[in-house]
């Protein structure tokens, strides 16, 4: 048995793109690659982010489209006693959940369009309002100023880790622990366990 | 004044580096970048990580040692109406710490320098000990079977955003909003503002 669940229900990985404040966008340039942490915002099963025109990401992506974009949820760090009997730390582990897109970056011109997705990313990271619509004339230049990008993916890959490749008294073991740490990751962490164990 | 402070000081990067569980660690095949959540551990000035040897990272890596990892720790989501006088949603930002390692991979191969990278990586996620040391031969298989790989670095990176751009009176707004709202992240964002303001 695999060690992590891939999860092919859009639903799920939907929603685990909008419980995520950023993800990582790699890119390359001359095969040099390079990491950048972006906030970023999902519209139905596009992910859009935005950036200054005149960053080092920008030009890179200008020679090469070519991205490859990372999130992750952590859950519990899984201590190895929790389930070794022999004192190895072998079995020493984090509980998580990924999404990994590859695929290529498209430019958004369309003011509607940037519009649409500065009003998604508010919507997600300032879910209490209080601001003008981006339809309003006064955002004008700063629209213009600011790149609008999609991902066009070729793979989405998500995978969940949560013991389901474990023996059941292994799987028990761990369990228990969890719910004697008892904090908050924990907690998710063993809904988690119980939702997907085999 | 620009947006984010970049921080010199070794001693305040490798705090940070060692509170944070993981980080995205970009690789590039024939220019198509690759990114990969892992967990880490800095032992000195050094990150070091381990994976499988037959995964798709290590396959690039043989073929291409560039790297590019990218650490974040986000602090407070700042809500534009923390600061906006007229409605925008421009102001809304996040604040955060981030470091950016661009360097080439060297491959491990010493046993004892394995070790110490393992018992390093245990200390730093399972604090509470309660494992074997990884000189005893019963890690030999385990270790022989797993690369251990540590970046060479030509460029580290590390960036602090705690609103030190703004004016007294968006900072003081901010300030005043985060006290309000007064969650664990925030009391952890107002003493970083306060910290760091000019």
């Amino acid at each position: 048995m695999k060690q992590v669940f891939e999860i092919k229900d859009k639903n799920i990985i939907y929603k685990l793109l909008d419980s995520v404040e950023y993800g990582t966008l790699a890119v390359s340039h001359n095969n040099e690659p390079y990491a950048v942490p972006l906030n970023f915002v999902r519209v139905e099963d596009t992910i859009y982010f935005h950036g200054a025109l005149s960053n080092k990401k920008m030009k890179i992506l200008a020679h090469n489209p070519k991205v490859s974009f990372s999130v992750v949820q952590n859950h519990s760090l899984i201590a190895s006693f929790f389930s070794s009997d022999e004192g190895l730390a072998c079995p020493a582990t984090q509980f998580f959940k990924s999404v990994s897109i590859d695929g290529v970056i498209e430019m958004i011109e369309s003011r509607e369009v940037k519009a649409m997705m500065f009003e998604a990313l508010m919507k997600k990271l300032q879910s209490e309002g209080g601001y003008k619509s981006f339809s309003d004339e006064a955002y004008d230049n700063a629209i213009k100023a600011t790149a609008v990008m999609k991902i066009v993916p070729h793979t989405i890959r998500c995978k969940f880790k949560f013991g389901q490749h474990l023996t059941d008294e292994r799987f028990e073991m761990i369990l228990q622990h969890l719910e004697e740490r008892n904090s908050e990751i924990d907690r998710e962490t063993i809904y988690m366990m119980k939702l997907y164990y085999k």
